[in-house]
């Protein structure tokens, strides 16, 4: 019998994925060129989803990486002369961090602990900051930041790029993209693919700056998935290098479908099951939610403290085929973590529940 | 009807990739925790078929990028303080020097024209290159450099790190890894798989280089898959970023196909099936072999004047299910490449020979 994956990622495949996948087979998508004809329509009807999804305008380029990882990298070295300003608040916002101290730019760190989340007034950016960090939901925690808190930093910075993580939430966010300069994605996560593919949107903004920085001896932007590279190939819907092309076509065909069921839908179906899934671990003698703060709770990664070993809950969750989240790190035994991904039904989180209720 | 793609890459899938992808969505590897043992177990098994594949000894790891042209990146940022040297005769080599530039490395250029191959005798290293780059098969051109000549030179050179492009023939060359420090290759040539995954094989001499070279305050070796974070992981086969863990899943059950066919066997296969289209496009009034000196010749690309244009070639075979693919670049219209992987068999090469005779 199949498990259900309520992992944050990888996770639960969308069910469609098999649908797709099987058409992508019978067209041979898997041995096309990347420099044909067939694969710049592919690329058209992705981006063309995903402009719809996520409300993307003209102004904004969306490109495939091998992972959303490597658009930390790609963006540092892009947008980045010589100072970054990072909101830490877990694991991946301290990678994203990491990641600009590796590449010697200098980072501005603005640390809360773990299970913390920041508002628009909690933070100042310094002055020579020239990209703004900030993660949308961060994996390890469960904490998500309010969209409406980054426009309103954005307001108050107008000129500095900000740059949003959105790993494993999009589309969940609406992301307003006349104020935030650039996103970036995987698809494993509420896309409900297997992993292999990034997505990174960026913006005219992040465009001027990497031709300007690609002037410059004192410093390099990279050499593989440049944005200036990736933008000029994106023109007639091509790539640099030969990239996932068997996974652009199907996120381009998930898009659509989560497209005709309406990213309102999407939304409001995510939240309900993020709120049942809440009320269940408030009311819980067995689990509290970890974040304590309402509006810093995550929609699409519930953390939960666990009274007994976490490795307990997740054996007998196992046992019922339904598989769930370790805490991370260091709270791995102490924590489970949820996905509240599209892949995942409300009636497949109400069976969920009813197991941990056991 | 489907097709047959005897294109240099994406390329023909490996007959038995199918049945490998079906097993992989029945176990649900698509939705596995990139931190659990099953992940850990896939890449070991991965890596144990390359290695018995390759002839990769204890001393060389094996790493999964998002493509062979990232490898390029990496291999620059972790390997050359200051200066590489390339050996370029095509549009790849001369891409991987052309990411040295971008690097601002101090890249030293030995060129020769479109179609003409090195032996060991024509290259003197600059005395402060510190790595070599040699592409085995130069896919735009069809000119492969014979791993005799790349050991003949590393013996000249011992202590130059040495690197070889083996994207669009691995397993083909048999390497002698005692000597190469480093290979690469991507998935969709010769292994028979969709694009979206690379394979970055690197010694202890590179992890130290890369080690030293990260101390330095005056350069940076990347931030995203540097080659001390990859070992690190690889040593409990982990990698630092979430994987394409279905397409490494799946490459190791084609290498385990591979063995069991035998190495020996494969290249021998390899090896009739370009004598046979050789032979066919010498004794052809249509075409002819674009390399002239034979032991320059490919045997997985192998590239042929057309008489007349190469679109109406193309065309007529494409009319039969097959696909073959265009001249590079500049030789679109003169020139056909014929991909000679193992996924298509010497019958339907024959089928392809028929075809082109028409």
């Amino acid at each position: 019998m199949k498990n259900t994956y309520f992992t944050p990622g990888p996770a639960e495949l969308y069910p469609s994925f098999y649908t797709h996948l099987q058409t992508a087979l019978d067209e041979q998508i898997g041995s096309i060129s990347h420099r044909s004809r067939r694969f710049q329509d592919i690329y058209r009807h992705t981006d063309e989803q995903l402009r719809l999804l996520l409300n993307i305008p003209a102004t904004h380029r969306i490109f495939f990486t091998g992972s959303a990882s490597e658009v930390w990298e790609r963006i540092l070295l892009n947008c980045v002369e010589h100072e970054s300003f990072h909101a830490v608040n877990g694991s991946f916002s301290r990678k994203f961090y990491d990641y600009a101290q590796s590449l010697h730019k200098f980072a501005h760190l603005f640390e809360k602990p773990f299970g913390q989340g920041f508002d628009a007034a909690d933070i100042d950016v310094p002055e020579y900051a020239e990209v703004v960090c900030l993660t949308h939901n961060e994996t390890s925690s469960g904490v998500q930041m309010k969209p409406a808190d980054m426009h309103k930093l954005k307001r108050k910075y107008p000129k500095k790029l900000f740059c949003v993580d959105m790993v494993s939430s999009a589309p969940y966010p609406d992301l307003d993209f006349g104020l935030i300069d650039s996103a970036f994605f995987s698809v494993q996560k509420a896309f409900g693919m297997p992993a292999g593919l990034g997505v990174w949107i960026a913006s005219e903004a992040c465009l001027e700056k990497a031709e300007r920085l690609q002037q410059y001896d004192s410093l390099t932007i990279g050499a593989h998935h440049t944005l200036p590279t990736l933008w000029k190939n994106a023109q007639t819907f091509e790539t640099p290098a030969t990239p996932n092309v068997l996974f652009i076509y199907i996120l381009g065909k998930l898009a659509e479908d989560f497209n005709q069921i309406g990213i309102a839908n999407i939304r409001r179906q995510t939240e309900e099951k993020a709120k049942a899934i809440y009320k269940f671990l408030e009311g819980s003698e067995a689990f509290e939610p970890f974040v304590k703060e309402e509006r810093h709770r995550s929609q699409t990664v519930i953390v939960a403290n666990t009274r007994r070993s976490s490795a307990d809950v997740i054996a007998s969750a196992r046992m019922a085929n339904m598989v769930v989240g370790s805490g991370y790190g260091k709270l791995k035994d102490s924590q489970i973590r949820i996905a509240n991904f599209p892949a995942t039904s409300a009636e497949q989180v109400e069976q969920l529940l009813r197991q941990l209720a056991r």
